[in-house]
């Protein structure tokens, strides 16, 4: 299939944080997958393209997930009465178990690439379970999909319950193999993925931050969720000045090794300057953050700050993988806090959480999330127009209701790396 | 039709606040509209009725939304990055004043009430415009739809722009032509419906008091739902306590005149005191009260001093017409006060928002919301087999499930008073 060709409609999308920039009927150039840029007329030299026609439809970057629990996804929406320690070790653990068994992952794993398939992402980066095999085959679901996706296979050598629990000495050479394997995939790249500090030996973390830079493989986990995992944190690493520094004393936080961190809800501020300095990019996650009572990240000062910011479903902490309600949460979730909490940081906006949900975390994935010259085409075609109404409206109203209350049902057509899924 | 059959299906329903009744593929006898109860087995004395099999799907009583503006449903999703006085005076109010022509209204309200058809609310207490004809034309719809409703025709004749603003005689004079014009409705009701305060003169609102009484109509209006609103009622009612004491002075509070306030998200002491005393509804609409940046009220607070709570979608200050996303949202702003504001007020559950969103708003409506005996059979049959999933759950979970995730094309059947709508 050529991945060449012009697409035709209402274009949304950011160059910088805040703006969105509109085309009304406007024309993306997409060569060898590649944006050549968005023009008012065809220009002369691609005349000849194949011409895809979403006139009057909406058409908008892939929206990027940051951090999303893959083998959770059949959770979402259950359990969410339950406290964080009772919700992962009643139900979270358990379920996790069941992918040591090929046949159920299997049946699991090809719901969720399904439904990621038909959602409004085109990248994401995931956690998958401990186990390598069942990793691997989520990586062929995917890879087969067309999504591009960074998936991590999990290390988890302590606290967890004696089922889930690796050795040190397995979770390494488990992790090597793995990343050897992932060798085949085009789309689909390994990434370090210890569950997060309490549950891995310091012999394990400094082991895989020595394969992230031998194999040079990017990292993620979760970093300063909520109060008391913090201050457990702090027990368990006692020459760490704080959450993230445990990482990075084992070379896993930023700097030569890309990496992701989930949440950031109460990061102090040496860690939001390391995070600065090593370009952390933090997935933040509000509907998961509003589920399991974690907390409001100050979105709003991280992005004055000039951090990396993309958004995240976190299924099943959160209940819903789409990347829409991820934009609205985080709006939502800022009004909250201005009000109870800072007036001093302003809420969010639409126009600034649509720039993390694609640029923002696009970033992560290279020229990733616009439609710029030079980046990679991912986009998504909404159809607005199954939503009857009597009222003309602008094209960023148009957006914005589509981020608030649109569904899969809305989408038309969508691209993945100039490759056409749906 | 008949309105005599049974339901076979897993039934899911409050008796009590906090507690969820269930009957794995049982029964539920409906005789005239009304429930004779749940039963495990079909009682002998009703074997020949018609039977509708739900076998294996959830049945839960039909939802109901206790504070919803009719004629912003077509802004929904928009405007949202706005402060609530800009929203009002540079979109919901040019909205509704489209609702003069009759033939807008024609339009915009089909799709209104097609869309409250398909969802799973049964019954409804709803803002229109001030405008009597158009007002008419929603109820005329509303009745023929199936639904139950109350409906408002708005008075506001001071506070607002010229092109909305009635005069006080004119507010009154078109109010009770209204109300006696309503007589001819089965299922659809008038309901007394001052903006709120600042948009009524004392004159009128000691008028729709006495149209109240006079007519036998029950009333409703916002109450505290932000900070600078209250101060505002304050210097508007110098002889007022508290706002909600402004309405009691009126005869709008409760008491005799049966009353719903919408938000109640800053009420003080002597305010629930006094709707705890007369009876007052509370619209908790907590989508709302985030998109427009007013707080969270402390539902948690009005439960245990037992005041009345039901839930609201308030579109378009909230988003969705769902209260199944009302419920979700219910929680989840309930976790984030938890944890931010006060964490001497425990988050609600799904349990006590299910019993909220049924039996609790139901109560405006008579004995609605349950399916105990004696209850008006209002039922939604949710078919959840159409989310792939492969491992096995409770009917609590399912029904929690649906609640975080589902949308109208989970709606298998959906039954108002014994008439199957859907």
């Amino acid at each position: 299939m050529t991945k060449s060709f012009v697409v035709k409609g209402n274009i949304l999308y950011c160059e910088e944080m805040g703006k969105i920039k509109t085309e009304p009927n406007g024309y993306i150039v997409c060569i060898d997958g590649i944006s050549k840029g968005v023009f008012s007329d065809i220009p002369e030299e691609y005349k000849d393209l194949e011409l895809y026609d979403y006139t009057d439809k909406l058409i908008i970057p892939g929206l990027i997930d940051l951090h999303i629990h893959a083998p959770q996804f059949h959770q979402r929406g259950t359990g969410m009465d339950m406290e964080l320690l009772d919700w992962l070790n009643k139900r979270t653990f358990k379920q996790e178990s069941q992918f040591e068994d090929l046949e159920f992952a299997d049946k699991a794993y090809t719901i969720f690439v399904d439904a990621m398939k038909k959602s409004a992402t085109t990248r994401a980066s995931m956690f998958a379970t401990r186990h390598r095999p069942a990793t691997l085959l989520l990586m062929e679901k995917l890879e087969e999909s067309g999504l591009f996706s960074y998936v991590g296979k999990l290390n988890m050598d302590r606290h967890c319950p004696d089922y889930l629990c690796e050795t040190p000495e397995e979770s390494v050479s488990e992790t090597i193999r793995w990343v050897k394997e992932c060798g085949k995939f085009e789309r689909t790249k390994p990434i370090i993925t210890p569950r997060f500090i309490p549950s891995c030996t310091d012999e394990t973390m400094m082991n895989l931050g020595k394969i992230a830079r031998e194999y040079n493989v990017p990292a993620q986990s979760h970093v300063s969720e909520n109060l008391s995992e913090i201050k457990w944190v702090s027990e368990l690493c006692p020459n760490s000045r704080f959450y993230g520094d445990a990482y990075n004393n084992f070379g896993l936080f930023g700097g030569d090794v890309k990496t992701i961190m989930a949440h950031c809800v109460w990061s102090c501020d040496e860690e939001l300057e390391m995070m600065k300095n090593q370009g952390v990019f933090i997935a933040h996650s509000p509907q998961s953050n509003t589920n399991v009572s974690s907390g409001i990240a100050p979105i709003r000062r991280y992005i004055d700050m000039g951090l990396k910011v993309g958004l995240a479903s976190d299924v099943a902490g959160g209940s819903s993988e789409s990347i829409m309600r991820a934009m609205v949460d985080a709006v939502q979730v800022s009004k909250l806090r201005w009000r109870l909490v800072d007036q001093a940081l302003p809420c969010l906006t639409i126009p600034e959480v649509f720039y993390m949900a694609t640029k923002g975390g696009g970033e992560f994935f290279g020229k990733v999330g616009s439609f710029e010259q030079g980046y990679e085409f991912d986009a998504v075609v909404l159809d607005d127009s199954l939503i009857p109404c009597p009222i003309e409206m602008s094209l960023e109203d148009r957006l914005e209701r589509m981020i608030y209350i649109s569904d899969d049902r809305h989408i038309k057509a969508k691209f993945v790396f100039g490759e056409k899924l749906i």
